[in-house]
């Protein structure tokens, strides 16, 4: 927490701070979704965007300026897209922070600020890519409108790695259960609400579609009854990530229903593994436990199908 | 317009507006990505949320003032959590605008003001709830912040009727084409950058999945690279509804890669039915187009598959 608060500190010395904009690109712009969300909850002032890097170089929105913080992330630092954006960026006169696993790197030189996260199975929760997300969004809100819970959220972070470790050895059984039960099916549909819908999305995106080549969406739980759940039959495959917070009963609701036709459900409760012990602000962080919990159950599901998660046909083999 | 006009002239005669919302539920979330597209893309100041009617209930964003305006949407205009909103909106001090085709309905009852749109088959396009969406950004961003475009942006949208009538004959060839290729797919993908991500994420929703129980999910065009393309094989199905604005860029780069290893996507271009023609606010007006041209698909697409856009197994017969 201290780079950030240090890096926040001094752009405000410098400038106003009046919209945070998230970049970035697949799994690099939905870990920012936690970010996203809380400043939309919690922000009373501050703007916030959320938007692929293309599209953000492409049609700029007019409410990036002077005094925009563009926060990007890259894992090895090189998207192309997302190097342009903080380029573009830079020329507008945003200040721009790049957060990326590889230092040196193009978007390591091209931001203004650099944040190296940690990465892998040894990596400190509160020091991953999407915790950055989180850290420079309560930062930035704190020093700009002031936030009650600052202090509160700050010593959650500190402490949601415990959570997650024992929660990676809990899960195991669970986790066994769906990587057999769900091997052999081709779509899953993955499920959540509030900030969960992040981690939810990512899931879909990076893990089944791109690591297992496996037909996947995200459905937010508040949005089932309103078209999806006509897809839902006895054999449809769900996971949801349910959510700790507020949002709760949209999450309750849908499984209530899908309860009624389907018992092919996977339901990863971060309450049962106890978030709830991080108090008010466990609903904001809550992604970051399942973004590192999902993996017990991601390598399980690779081992029963046979097909590593690093197995892709298209990705650095073609130029796109 | 000029109700529009009255409405947002009346709103501001009161207080300020510094905050839009939309608010809604399946279709009637999705048919205002438009109108948040547009103000995302041109606002310098306003700023604007899109949020799940029962995620605005429980975790209600704290930005939502006495100068928030809320905008709802809903068919019947008894979509139980779309009234609650309202009705959360109304006592939090923001004003509410609902959208609704029946009046007198509880929304209409609910919110301070009215709108009773057109739909159907014989609807006028600027006077479809989607069109209603985009007037009312349209309108509260000219007249607080002042939108240089604003003459030739209202002329285009009386001017889209023609252009939308014309393209529903069109179409017919391509539509049927695809209405066969498409008939014994049990996935389909919906793609879209930019304005055009709002009308493809209504078409997997709300037409395959709700309507034809085909699995469905949209990716968004510049998203497409960074994970969900692993899923691609010479038999994927694709739908790109293309953008002719400045995100256009990302969908043919996603074209000119899916075209090397597929021929089975429909990629429906606006461009080639004229609508360029409604000169530079064409891509914000262009899913207004997508929405009505894309029945011409539906309608074949049920007959070929013999299954009625009307066939529901759970929707108004179970409860949830």
């Amino acid at each position: 927490m201290q780079k950030v608060k240090q890096i926040v500190s001094e752009i405000l010395a410098k400038q106003e701070i009046n919209t945070v904009y998230y970049v970035g690109c697949g799994g690099s712009l939905s870990g920012f979704f936690p970010a996203k969300y809380f400043l939309s909850c919690e922000a009373k002032k501050l703007k916030v965007g959320y938007i692929n890097a293309n599209e953000f170089v492409h049609a700029t929105p007019k409410e990036v300026g002077k005094d925009t913080v563009v926060i990007l992330a890259s894992q090895r630092g090189n998207t192309a897209e997302t190097v342009k954006a903080a380029a573009v960026a830079n020329e507008i006169g945003a200040v721009t922070i790049g957060l990326t696993f590889v230092v040196p790197s193009p978007l390591a030189e091209t931001a203004q600020y650099v944040i190296q996260y940690e990465f892998g199975p040894e990596s400190i929760v509160e020091n991953q890519k999407a915790s950055y997300g989180v850290k420079l969004a309560l930062e930035i809100l704190n020093q700009t409108e002031g936030y009650e819970k600052y202090d509160e959220m700050t010593a959650a972070l500190g402490n949601l790695h415990g959570i997650v470790e024992q929660a990676k050895k809990d899960v195991v059984p669970t986790a066994i259960k769906y990587a057999w039960e769900f091997k052999d099916d081709s779509v899953i549909y993955t499920m959540g609400s509030g900030a969960c819908w992040g981690p939810a999305h990512q899931e879909a995106i990076c893990i089944f579609m791109e690591m297992q080549w496996i037909n996947a969406s995200v459905i937010h739980s508040g949005e089932f009854f309103h078209g999806p759940f006509e897809i839902t039959d006895k054999n449809t495959a769900f996971l949801m990530m349910k959510s700790c917070g507020h949002t709760r009963a949209l999450d309750d609701r849908a499984l209530n229903f899908i309860r009624k036709f389907n018992d092919r459900i996977f339901v990863l409760d971060a309450s049962e593994y106890g978030i709830g012990g991080l108090g008010d602000t466990a609903e904001y962080l809550e992604p970051l436990f399942y973004n590192n919990v999902i993996a017990v159950f991601n390598g399980l599901l690779a081992d029963a199908r046979k097909h590593p998660l690093t197995t892709r046909r298209y990705m650095w083999k073609f130029p796109y």
